[in-house]
């Protein structure tokens, strides 16, 4: 079975069997993962091009991993929007790249759809890698795929997703990707930092997060983004380390063996604690293994590979 | 046919038939870069270095690309004059970096000669992707193999270079290739950005931008660079654009289908107008995809290939 | 042979048949890299992580060619302690990007002991490439293969070495290797940059830079750090030029053809003459070339290689 878009740009433009399609293909590409030679031909004389408006060590290895065990041609490019090759606008930039005639260019972006800018004009793959608080879909991919890894399923699990709800492409990624295959969602935080037309989300909402967690399979922590302490939004981090943190004694009022996700960095001590992130429950680090093997099947797959399985 | 030689420094050192052979193979190359699989063995075990001293996108890409389709090994270092290596002298950069044996390095410098004092010393063979305001060959030679792809010749076609003349690279190099194939060129610009003694160059030198351009049968626009603006060289932005932009009324004043140019990055809307640069006569991404075709080609030669024509 | 450990952090724990070991693959790398085709199959699959917390040219460089040659796939990360992954500490970075499965992490960074924290937690093998003044075991081994190179053996040879050797990790890395293998080591420089407890280094230790010079078979010059200068550690470039700097004269009151090394980059007129630098017994481009040499070496034999040889 293939893939049949050109993009991916968001979670909201995937139906529920692409998702598993990119899961399965992402399964057979953990194999390839474990060897001891890491190398498939599969993307032999394809080049992908990595541009980055924000600096990024663990996505951009991620992706330039995965081209390379495919054995693409990977080409970083890595800016700052302000300095941009001299002023040259996104679109520019992007038919300038497209005319070197690259197959993929995997672009994080602080604009909301500037991927989708690119991936109109573009005969090249765009893959999302975050554009500013819109998305981040294969992130919410590669969480899917640890989740049901884990747990051998997905359908009917709850999550509790808990942090700045309202500026994290993260959670609205990953809420759409799990609300597309049938898990329940509940969102937490502090008020100023949950959105405003929560019914949009297709998630509870509460303040509360003992309320939140209670009973959920996974709990998903957010990075708390430092810039936005201050008087408006977040009154201290040790305040809200406090109320929001995830902490030894909140995680033993949620269900035993409650699985923890956090998609990195973290901020130990503010909104998780080291034993929690460090413990047997923390799916963190296969997140981030799970990740290669997301972006590996989504480079597979957009360049016109099939899946095996299905 | 085999280049004679060990490295690219300038337009004015080539031979005519030396810019026919590196236009020749770069025309064989674009078949490479055309194929779903753009990945030859021509350079495997070569190692290609790209030491930029100024902040490039395009050029420090258009190379890496070169070089990856053609299997070499590419090594990018980008730095800046000030910080590079805690203040080793270009020279022993240049001597360090031969002890590690690479057979090529592309240099991007700001000051005129910097590829030269490499060439010099170093037994890799070095290619100059722009020194200062002095030279930048593979900027010219794309910009012939575009003309000639697009029209069928070169010899006694009319080129008009519009702008910065005086501090331009592009046009130093581009004049003088269209020189040694027989083409006619003028230059125009603002008198504060024409060269003291255009003699020299070869060209006709004008302050009327529409003198230039008539039965031109190429226009070829410079970027204008902001950092001129002030009292002495540039009055204002709106300004230069009103008297020196390619406006779509300027374009019909000259010959009907006449064909568009720039190096990049464009200045939307200072020296050219939107609808001309993404007009149906606009060659810019043309010049663009050509420009991996030429250092294909030059990486190809400089090692020691042979053109299969010829 | 093979060498049987995961990690090369310190030359303090190696011993000297490893080290005899190291510098005898390495002059079967060579070979490779004197070949027109410079590429091996040896870590085809493998993947080497680049982790640079410091600006580095040569070193970053070296591993990254010496990785290519090798035919692994070559990840470089730099970036600084302050702004690293929003503030990630270095143990979360190295454990993400041991999620990502590497083979090979090379790490240089500010603080001592940093890439043993790595090593202890990683299962990737860590080479130290530098870290802080504590060691950079890799420089201390090349200069080895480089001395032995010239002159056939260690065992016995007596090198001077003139600096900061209180700040060096050059000089603790170097002293300690050749110790090891049975070379007597003279240092000499400045009161104030000599280590207060010198007894502790195995190495005569003196203030008097031509006593230290005389009648060595080398003499090892290290790099003036510029910002040492001020009123309490340095009197002035001029003044440690006169009193230290490696000069003619000075290298004629030496063994005649004695062998003149330095690590890089070097400060010409400052440590050393630039007459001494480019002299016929200058092994400075030497020590170069055998760092690319000694880096395969290590890629190959802490990924599982043996030593065609012994």
């Amino acid at each position: 079975m293939a893939l049949k878009r050109k993009d991916l740009l968001t979670i909201r433009e995937l139906e529920s069997d692409e998702i598993h399609l990119i899961l399965d293909t992402a399964d057979s590409m953990k194999e390839i993962a474990s060897r001891d030679i890491k190398k498939v031909p599969a993307l032999r004389g394809k080049t992908l091009i990595n541009l980055f408006y924000e600096p990024s060590t663990r996505t951009r290895t991620s992706f330039e991993i995965a081209g390379k065990w495919l054995s693409a041609d990977v080409i970083n490019i890595s800016t700052t929007v302000s300095s941009v090759t001299k002023g040259e606008s996104l679109l520019d930039t992007g038919k300038t790249l497209q005319a070197m005639r690259p197959d993929v260019v995997v672009i994080r972006h602080p604009v909301p759809g500037a991927p989708k800018i690119l991936a109109d004009r573009l005969q090249a793959s765009i893959i999302n890698a975050g554009d500013g608080a819109h998305e981040h879909p294969t992130q919410a991919l590669l969480d899917l795929l640890t989740i049901r890894e884990r747990l051998g399923r997905l359908k009917g699990l709850t999550v509790a997703i808990v942090g700045d709800i309202s500026h994290s492409r993260v959670a609205r990624s990953g809420i759409q990707a799990m609300r597309k295959v049938g898990m329940d969602v509940r969102v937490a935080g502090p008020p100023t930092l949950l959105p405003r037309h929560p019914e949009e989300l297709g998630a509870q909402v509460t303040t509360d997060v003992e309320a939140a967690i209670a009973d959920a399979d996974v709990i998903m922590m957010l990075r708390i983004q430092r810039e936005r302490q201050g008087p408006t939004l977040l009154p201290s981090l040790r305040e809200y380390s406090r109320l929001f943190g995830l902490t030894v004694e909140r995680v033993k009022k949620a269900r035993e063996g409650v699985l923890i996700m956090h998609p990195g960095p973290l901020n130990r001590g503010v909104e998780i604690a080291p034993e929690v992130a460090d413990g047997p429950y923390s799916l963190i680090l296969d997140q981030v293994t799970n990740g290669v093997a997301i972006r590996m099947a989504l480079l597979y797959l957009l360049t016109g590979g099939h899946a095996a399985t299905n």
